[in-house]
């Protein structure tokens, strides 16, 4: 199946606009999860539990390998679990790898076999740095998908995506405009911007139109309130998706009842975002 | 020790600028290291060989992770082993992550976890499309460089790094002039420009000074011919470092003495280099 199809049916489907991020760093994962077995298995049985409680409010899971990594080849193991899982459970939530990776070239056959065979991911996210050798040799295989960085949410994302060019574009805008017009010739290909910026959005999203699904991260903990995000919903209402991290899979910290807690979440994001996907 | 220190001690010591690339994809290591044995061994053995051939030539070692990553946890195990290797029997040769990771807030942490504690590395590679955020946390451990891509050897390099500013500046003069002014106050920051670009090379020379280390790639297999090179060697002409990977480890394929051919190789390049940088 094509990436693009599983993700839009996704986001036809649900009544939903949440992308749970399960950057599920060992060290803040509840003890319980960790009595009498290895870091693998401890991150997999955590991350099984939020997928248990979430699965039916999530569009995507989006996962920073970082917070992986970090506690090293068991660390990595225990994500392998979680998206084998995934796909055995759920084969219709699409799962995003969010590394950064930006390889070219002979690496990229490299990153294949990490992201997609190894790791168990559909889609890879690239920053758009190096230019299209990024990003072209996705294209051959539509059943895996790209999503390229094109305006964040941290704090010093403007630095260089917001420069002004010579003809009057911000350099996000030549970006998202050059994945429009030659990136996307597969149709796999869409874009992240942040919700932390606004008016960057609404400018992504008129570059893009009303049918690519835009991925965008921010809402919560980092400080953007949903009604920002009205008029970025997209073909129907259904072509943006919200990532939540922290605020998701930790809301259960020093409750009785964790992934009570990590449903009422969610679900109060998704409550949020339909609120705001209806007002025209 | 400081990162700084350490890569320009080696720079000024050895007569060489040579940077080895260990690019040491599994499945291109010679049968003989696979046998009876995990993957993670038959590389770090492999890679072995490779260092004690090169070691009195090479100034660093630069690996690409996703040729580790891409063979799972067992590649990422034989990359830390080689760098412990290198750690314990050649302390002083700096050793660069070239991963592309740019992560931001709490993410660094586990970069480092990752990068520096488990697979053992001296300096971590980063792009500079997140701004300052991605390279902040790094100044606090001045024991660690950072390496910030800011003009690169591939062909689309260009695409948006020589987009015109509205000041006439290119973007990778904007990103290399920031990297100058605000973001090395720790000074272990340098940055990596592509020697396939010898005029964007020269650019970047002339906005950094004469003391900033510059990594440079793309002499040999990538087209890159060491001549044009020449001005951009900065201080004493011992502050650029040229990477080779596929054309020096694996140089010994079809030949009869794998690693004299290997040890040839980076000879060969070593003597290239010292003969250009003695033009002035």
């Amino acid at each position: 199946m094509k990436f693009i199809s599983k993700l839009e049916h996704s986001l036809d489907l649900k009544k939903s606009h949440v992308c749970v991020g399960l950057d599920s760093r060992y060290d803040r994962i509840p003890e319980i999860f960790k009595r009498k077995q290895s870091v693998a298995q401890s991150i997999y049985e955590f991350n099984k539990e939020v997928i248990d409680a979430t699965h039916d409010v999530a569009v995507a899971y989006k996962s920073n390998l970082a917070f992986y990594a970090g506690f090293g080849a068991q660390g990595l193991e225990g994500l392998a679990r979680t998206n084998a899982y995934l796909r055995k459970q759920h084969p219709e939530i699409p799962t995003l790898a969010d590394c950064k990776r930006s390889e070219m070239g002979e690496s990229v056959k490299m990153i294949e076999q990490e992201i997609f065979d190894w790791l168990g991911f559909d889609c890879v996210m690239v920053t758009p740095w190096f230019g299209f050798d990024t990003v072209k040799d996705y294209l051959k295989h539509p059943e895996h998908g790209v999503v390229v960085y094109v305006h964040d949410s941290n704090p010093t994302a403007t630095e260089f995506q917001e420069l002004e060019l010579k003809d009057g574009r911000l350099v996000y805008e030549a970006v998202t405009q050059r994945i429009v017009e030659f990136w996307n010739e597969s149709g796999n290909v869409i874009v992240e911007a942040g919700a932390t910026y606004p008016l960057a959005l609404r400018r992504v999203r008129k570059i893009v139109g009303d049918k690519m699904p835009i991925l965008t991260a921010g809402v919560g903990i980092q400080g953007a309130k949903p009604e920002v995000l009205k008029g970025t919903f997209g073909k129907n209402g259904r072509r943006l998706f919200v990532n939540s991290s922290r605020g998701i899979i930790f809301a259960g910290e020093g409750k009785s009842d964790y992934f009570g807690a990590v449903r009422a979440a969610a679900v109060e994001l998704q409550k949020q975002l339909w609120s705001v996907h209806l007002q025209k």
